[in-house]
């Protein structure tokens, strides 16, 4: 068990790593590629199955023969904005289109070492235009592969089972192991590194008394034994035993006690409700959305007003791009671009704890395949995806994002008393969902469209705890870090941020971030005689910087374009941001978690745009040292009266309860953008109203016998038949 | 344009005037009623039609004949809790159950007079148990009686329309009157008193140009009169002039100048949007819930493990008791008890403007009759009930909560990625929903169960925003108050407060209040070398108080019973309660704004249990003066370590949008109770998984002529013909 250090032998700096691997690359003025010309496509399409194997190939043929090559990402570069914008409104007016070359961004390494190389390749001049060693520091996502192959490795180290036999576990014990990104402390003495990428790995048993079941929930069953070991190499690089008390003392490891299984599966309850009564949702006349094609993969929607293009990359997974309502621009671009999950134990291994699952995996890559009548409820369109695999050959990601309407109960109402005329609209949504599975959790991410021009982003978070092994018998006692969900084991208390990336125009380009906040005012015989007068004080950000929400002062962030005013009242148009007050990260400002997570301080941060900084966490997130993402740009202290992008964090602290296993209810957060002045009127004052010939709702009520019962006769509502 | 000032001649004391009136008083103890002796009826039911009757009959017969009386309220006066406990005890155990008599709370007057009078009625005794004059500084409720004559009495007094003609306004222009609650500011000086009931009447009118439509949206025209009304005589008090400009100033009464309409109607709009399709919730074989009478009016519904008794009445509309999940003791009673709107302007008369809609009119007599198809989508269960007119006589109230089930997406996913099988349960909720009027304004107030034990309280605000005059060529100027949202119509900023009061049996009686908070840990060598621990610290309320929200340390107040543990991990069973945080009130500590509104100034209060303290604002919030409601019960200081109850106050903020107007998108607040170790693990899994088989989802992919389109062809899913 030593760590392979000679990966990184010799000089470390970028410019002498660079300069040893540019030897090796071969020219790219004629590149090896021998693919076709490919169609015209749209700048803002996800990269085609052929462009994919472009990119692989065109890079593949910079590198001398049989150099064998380990693809990490293979993406769509987007456009510069300045190329961009007139593209959109060019194609927007129906105008002739400039001409942009695509292009794709790829991170790769040397198959078998930690040599990481970042290039962009121009797909239309087919050459390669940049190719850079990365590093030091610099680490790419996990990959499937390489995650596999870690279980394996782990399982089939005999170290690592001659630690296992030492817990005497029953016979027919199915060992499962999760690799868990290993994340950062900074330290490299002694038998600790972070600076090689590494992974550690937690170790579980399925149900020894069911252990066929591979769907049996080990993580019920927590060892504790974790291995760490070197993706590259497969090399096992130290094994540690986890602390299991309420404490860091770390116990030497000792038999099994047999405890129950805590299943999710239906199979596996005892007994299952049986009165629970379908419930449809049908569209007779089809679905009120179009789906259209502008390119190979990308989708442009259309829903009540609302229309936007749809991209998908393994980074964010669902990209929404030129969003407009009424032909009236909203959003250049909106995606979920970070997230971090930092874990409350302070305890090694735990303390490096902290998930970054979009830049340490990606959420295109974890996208679930949806499935018809699970996943949706009503009538649901799907759109897939390709991405790339490590040998730079395209997957194809089946049923990646659903889309469907929703019913969401009352838009708006009103009942003349006089008349008793009452005029009700009801709230219908565009849902657009991903399902991304990290391993044993889950997020439910989905765009909302209403017809009142509002749109949220909502986070479901569900799936499984991860867990930890706890002596049996202190399942009863208080733990400091967490709760025992289940006999021996621990779900320690964590953090989830999310970070909401808005780069946007709402009413064109040109926009400012302003907040509001109510103030009472003082006292005055004159202007308030009785104590009750408030006014609103607005706040014009004009530098980059991040903000706190304050609640107390009821502090409302808004997108403005002081260039376009409400017609009516004059004032500039404006979305308002609606975002849940979080707790800040609790780790300290020394921190690892504090330094990598740049988007967990402040539920607001607003830098300037620059091109390619998507991402909050930074570009590299898996054992990052901070430095590259948002906070830092924020730093940059630039003028924000012009082109801001804002960053709208969130977040849960998930104190643990034990309904939270073996499965969690899913906990959720949503953050809208509500037009403010935007509109000269309610905009939603042309949906027809709710009536009983469109919605075919069914009356219950009936007598039967004297004894007011349910009917569930005649529920065939209006449009039966 | 005088005060009736002998209303009140004489002594004021509450002895003098108590005595003064009690010698009016017959005997009781031989009752004129004669109604025949009612069945046993359960001690929650809501009052009976005979009861309503037989309880203004006796109230009537304590008095001389003819005298004159007008019924504000008749309406059940729960039984002590010490005697319902033991009930309902008896009740679910299936024992028989104790005697307890059934009682009326009744508030009326002598018609034509300021004399206000509250009785308790003994229905099973068929006596008067109390009867006393009240006042001085406490009103009744507004009724629809009085608030029909007084806009009568405003437009056809001739000051008002001598007012009026100053205005010049065109040829068959139709006044409407919204007569507003007085508010109080303490003044008796001059022309302005509050300690008299009074109503302020804002003047509107209907679209000049189409005044034959009685749905047109008046709110667009107000004018700058504006009458006070004595309600007791109807006799005009005097009349306001309302400032129209930016200031306090008021100018003299000018000419109308024309400007258009603005509409919410649907035949009044331009164009209606014609491609929303129609989406239709079925429940083939019926709903998942049952309905069973309980007493005359009272229903008990049953749900997916929960059952609750469902009453409603005058005041709070409908109101849960005896909450249960899977057998097991929640809530005792749940109800609304409470809201307060106060509004930003300072100036004379807005600044009186402070709306207690369930105290001064009543959520049960405002209670939308609901309309199959338009309020509710799906399979739906109306509960009908019976209320008191001013005559005392019941008053049929159809329809007044609407009961069905719905949708809300995915409840828990998890995907083994080993093995591919998705486990999806998605999120079926029961909603009883009612929906109140409060003359311009709607709430639409749901309590929400889900199948995971989880509680919700729904509130969405819409309606028609109350709005005032604003100098036609100040639309485009910004105001201190409000926001212009239409020609010459500004709608100022106002704060809604909501108390929701929780009487809880979490695991049973004997509850106590807690909160938890995360704090970091700090650095240690030992315990905490990197600073990343956390920990979660426990405050249990002692004392009866206010306390705020605090999310930045992730403050999160529980409902725990100490004396009930998880069987699993030894904790306390607990509910938590996640409430949004508020603004509090704006209105300084001096004001009468604050002083009524007690609920306003913190999000949660915590109280000792003392029967008939139901509402945070008091039991008589009309033109109240504070020192009457939850803050002033609170500084009691008592121990709150047995029987608390539990007020969840939250509010938002209305600045005002364009978009609101001239009907309100709804604005929605939740505020939801989770358990948190109350079961030993999620009480969901036994929901049977989501699948295509039972959810009859179709599928919209299709390929048609080589452009991928939506299919509309299959629609009727797997359950289809």
């Amino acid at each position: 068990m030593t760590i392979n250090a000679d990966t990184h032998a010799g000089p470390r700096s970028d410019v002498a790593a660079e300069t040893a691997e540019t030897n090796a690359l071969k020219t790219t003025a004629e590149p090896a590629s021998t693919h076709a010309p490919s169609a015209p496509s749209h700048p803002l399409g996800p990269l085609s199955a052929s462009e994919i194997t472009q990119s692989s190939d065109l890079i593949r043929s910079a590198w001398p023969e049989n150099t064998a090559l380990y693809f990490k990402v293979v993406t769509l570069r987007e456009p510069a904005k300045k190329e961009l914008v007139p593209y959109l409104a060019a194609e927007r007016a129906g105008k002739a289109v400039p001409s942009i070359d695509r292009r794709a961004f790829v991170v790769y390494s040397l198959k078998g070492t930690h040599n990481l190389h970042e290039a962009v390749v121009n797909l239309t001049a087919k050459k390669i235009e940049s190719n850079v060693k990365l590093g030091p520091f610099v680490h790419p996502n996990a990959d499937g592969d390489e995650i596999v192959a870690i279980e394996k490795a782990a399982l089939s180290h005999p170290d690592v089972l001659a630690e296992v036999a030492k817990l005497q576990l029953p016979e027919g014990a199915e060992l499962v192991v999760d690799p868990w990104i290993y994340g950062a402390d900074g330290l490299k003495e002694g038998k600790f590194y972070d600076d090689v990428r590494l992974y550690q790995c937690y170790i579980y048993m399925r149900d020894p008394e069911n252990s066929s079941e591979k769907d049996s929930c080990h993580y019920s069953f927590p060892l504790p034994i974790s291995p760490v070991i070197d993706p590259a190499t497969m090399e096992l690089i130290r094994i540690d035993i986890l602390p299991t008390g309420l404490d860091e003392t770390i116990a030497p490891l000792s038999a099994y006690k047999p405890r129950p299984a805590n299943e999710y599966i239906p199979e596996s309850q005892h007994t299952m409700r049986t009165d629970l009564k379908p419930l449809h949702v049908q569209q007779p006349e089809g679905a009120s959305f179009t789906v259209e094609a502008f390119s190979d993969l990308g989708r442009t929607i259309r829903w009540q007003k609302w229309d936007f293009k749809v991209g998908f990359n393994q980074r964010e997974g669902c990209v929404l791009y030129d969003v407009h309502y009424d032909n009236r621009p909203l959003f250049y671009r909106l995606s979920l671009s970070d997230m971090s999950i930092p874990y409350a134990d302070p305890r090694s291994p735990f303390h490096r704890k902290a998930a970054f699952d979009l830049g340490d995996v990606g959420a295109g890559w974890m996208a679930n395949n949806l499935e018809l009548g699970c996943d949706c409820l009503g009538s649901i369109y799907y759109l897939s995806s390709v991405l790339s695999d490590t040998r730079g050959k395209p997957v194809e990601m089946p049923n990646v994002v659903c889309i469907h309407e929703q019913d969401s109960g009352i838009l708006w109402k009103h009942t003349n008393y006089r008349t008793n005329r009452a005029v009700v609209v009801r709230n219908r949504e565009l849902v657009l969902q991903t399902i991304i599975t990290v391993a044993n959790y889950e997020y439910i991410l989905a765009y909302v469209f209403n017809m009142a021009g509002d749109f949220t982003y909502e986070v479901r978070a569900t799936g499984i705890l991860s867990t930890q092994p706890l002596d049996l018998d202190l399942t009863t006692t208080p733990h400091p870090y967490g709760t025992a969900v289940h006999l021996g084991v621990l779900a320690v208390h964590h953090q989830h941020f999310f970070s909401l990336r808005v780069d946007p125009m709402v009413g064109g380009h040109g926009n400012q971030i302003t907040y509001d906040e109510a103030h009472a005012m003082p006292r005055d015989p004159k202007l308030n005689p009785h104590g009750v007068g408030y006014t609103v004080r607005k706040t014009e950000i004009e530098t980059s910087g991040g903000f706190d929400l304050d609640p107390s002062r009821n502090r409302v962030f808004k997108i403005t374009n002081p260039a376009v005013r409400n017609k009516l009242n004059n004032l500039p148009v404006a979305y308002k941001v609606m975002v849940p007050p979080m707790q800040p990260i609790l780790a300290d400002r020394d921190s690892f978690h504090y330094k990598r997570a740049e988007f967990a301080d402040r539920s607001i941060y607003v830098t300037r745009h620059k091109d390619h900084e998507l991402f909050a966490g930074g570009q590299y997130t898996n054992q990052s040292r901070g430095g590259t993402g948002v906070r830092s740009w924020a730093e940059r202290r630039e003028d924000v009266k012009e082109e801001p992008v804002l960053w709208v964090n969130f977040a849960l602290n998930h104190i643990v309860r034990t309904e939270d296993f073996p499965v969690m209810p899913a906990e959720m957060l949503r953050v809208m953008f509500r037009p403010a002045n935007f509109f000269e009127r309610n905009p939603s004052l042309d949906v027809p109203s709710s009536k009983q010939a469109f919605n075919c709702s069914v009356g219950l009520n009936g007598v039967e016998g004297g004894v007011e019962k349910l009917s569930v006769g005649d529920n065939t509502g209006c449009c039966g038949k």
